[in-house]
């Protein structure tokens, strides 16, 4: 089989679209925005992507299904002041730096095709203690970029994160240089114990700032609210919550 | 060397036969009711599957002779109501997620190639304890298979397993949708801590109602013997058995 | 570059010659013994294989010389009864999986170009505890080749080894099938906590009664007293020798 | 994409140039010393490679702009008794023995291509304790050339490194010997604790004495003051430093 397999239900056509990506990373906080986004604005699942450099595995569904995992695209027309969207999120990232570059080079061939030319990646920054009003840092391949987004409350500094951005967030900025796309990462700061909505909450307020557009949160912040309901209660027995994967600390 | 290498020692005609997979697992409940399968039914061998994702090893068997570890294809015609089948059994999975999918999507083509529609993947479900009466779990393709099993008491419940199915048991159902082929896999409840032949003999029972056939037990009961009374044994003397691999626990 | 690369310093012609492989394993029984063939019998080198499936590494020579780590051949013509020989030493053995069956692969095509039809393949089995008479056990691809063997002293016995043969020595023989070599493998009894060429002596005691040749063990005999004296200091100060590596226990 | 990918800026014609590499490896000695000969001689980049060998990374420059990791080339004309230079540095090395003897091969075809024939690699040889007056080893693909090197103090000694030389700075002398390059290893003692400043000026003074230049030292000896201070706080507070990793110790 090909390393990567595409398959489209459709093929939209979408002008000037522009692209988020939401895949899974530290504290989900990517794909918790990515996701929110998705749904709040009814966007459409259009392709799903299946490839070896996923764990070989198939989920478990409602009602004994099982899906392969697999990413997805999804696409929306025409929000805000009139613009179109494509969205990746999805189970997996690829298991290994091959799969990596090799995932991130295929979805940008993808945009080309759609004509993307402006990218944003959503991540977590983890930072390993509790946040209670996470911060939104950036990283983005050209100055007006930079200079657009620290508008909207975007933190860009050298030394953050000082690991760099390791996964596909980092990984579309990097390779989507080569493709001519303007792109910038949102990484919400994040403990690296939970998946965090709040952090999404934090990541999707400066996205829908610099978009132009309005969400509404409520699904976000009862999410949130379970969250600091488990981690209050383990403060209370002082149960300390298990480390952060250290290899993970750094992925977006 | 080609990544798959298959030898057909005879190329069978069947009439729309069913496919039912047997390799190692949790448990080995899959790689046990298959094999069981095959010799009370007098299935014969009839391709061998090696390898560059297996690991590179011979076994030693009687009398001093090698044979290098493979995968092995049987048949069988005319069983119950006249149905033929296709087995698979092997000393291995593939090593890393290419190599399972590689070797999955291989098998695929060449039951494609016998016209099979049909797939029964069987397995364990590793649930950290001795289980005294084994349920069977399921998970399936689509929901007349779901419905169709149910009958036969398999039980589909989106939670189990929580971490969805690994390995060669869940890819085939996965890979198996993007060839049309209708599936369903059978997951044996067992503790993790030993080969479990009662789990696979509660697999079994479903799997012969499934197929309107029947099947001495005797074999399998015996096995299962045996391990009852090394597990009383270790009971008494108070040794707590070794804790399951956790990374082998959801693989199928 | 290629997966494999060799290159030849000669082309000799040989009359239906017989192979022995000597790489690394436990023990390094099997180095040991080749090795030692090699510098008796007065064996010419004749190809060098690098491969990036061996460590990116170079050892330092005498003199501050390099040399890329790499795979050796070896011939010699007439010996004893008038057989020709070709033998593999080497610094490594393929370093995963794919690397030990696409080299096995490789060293196969040569050996059939060369009209080998008899492979002799050397290491050894580590039971754990220091052996004062090393048994020689053996695994063959055909009955004909265990009755002829056991006739030098070879043991042939299917729990031994218990595991299976992992690397060279055992896939020459799994992969040699089926380009019809008729093969055998010989594993010294060994601790698996030193070097052993005691174990070495075993193995090439029954090779050479096999080949019908005499070769002087002095040199062996030297190295074995230096082992025997750092292990009799062993004992005496009763440090306990390391664990051998479990996943080296079983390679050949 | 390519498993490498070169991108030039110019192709800058040069004579005979020799070529220096220094990749990140044991207390970057390497890495220091060609970055210090590289800002001296006022070196210039030409081309920068990317690999799905590299890590899924990018880094966070100044102003919140990402650079993909990568390895990058510059030359200098002219310099001393007239010679034209080639520096290979990078933030990485080959994460995998198939990427670093892949890499290697792409950068020595590169190297044919202007018409090398005579490589310096420079690294650090980690001895695991503080080292005042670091030596510095060599190894070379010639007799001619240890000889050359020793007028200038390099060590050349079979016991030095005694694991040999793994990695890059390795691996382009032994297959660099393929491509008839005469090649020379300089590897500074270092302790692998620290990166090490000191080790690298020890390797450059020799490496200057060789190529016939003289380079001002003093931002290298402002590193190595840093580098001090935090050594002898260690040593006062009596916290030991970390452990180096092991398969780190021997890489070049």
């Amino acid at each position: 089989m090909d390393n990567i397999v595409i398959r489209y239900t459709e093929k939209p056509k979408l002008k000037d679209p522009i692209f988020i990506e939401g895949l899974p990373g530290i504290g989900n906080v990517g794909k918790l925005a990515a996701e929110h986004l998705i749904d709040e604005l009814g966007a459409k699942k259009f392709a799903e992507i299946v490839s070896k450099y996923f764990p070989p595995q198939v989920m478990v569904l409602d009602g004994g299904l099982v899906k392969l995992v697999n990413n997805e695209l999804y696409y929306v027309r025409n929000v805000g002041k009139g613009t179109d969207m494509i969205f990746l999120v999805g189970d997996y990232q690829g298991m290994n730096p091959e799969g990596q570059y090799e995932l991130t080079d295929f979805i940008l061939g993808v945009l080309k095709d759609f004509d993307v030319k402006r990218i944003f990646t959503l991540g977590g920054y983890g930072v390993g203690r509790i946040v209670e009003k996470p911060k939104v840092y950036g990283a983005a391949t050209d100055e007006e970029m930079v200079k657009e987004m620290e508008k909207f409350g975007v933190v860009f500094s050298r030394g953050e994160p000082g690991t760099g951005i390791v996964g596909a967030s980092g990984l579309l900025l990097g390779l989507g240089a080569l493709y001519d796309m303007h792109s910038v990462c949102f990484m919400g700061e994040t403990s690296g114990y939970f998946v965090d909505p709040k952090s999404a909450r934090a990541v999707l307020e400066v996205l829908t700032r610099a978009l132009g557009i309005e969400v509404d949160f409520s699904e976000l912040e009862a999410k949130a609210k379970q969250i600091d309901a488990i981690t209050a209660r383990l403060r209370e027995s002082e149960v300390k919550p298990e480390e952060p994967r250290k290899d993970l600390g750094y992925i977006g």
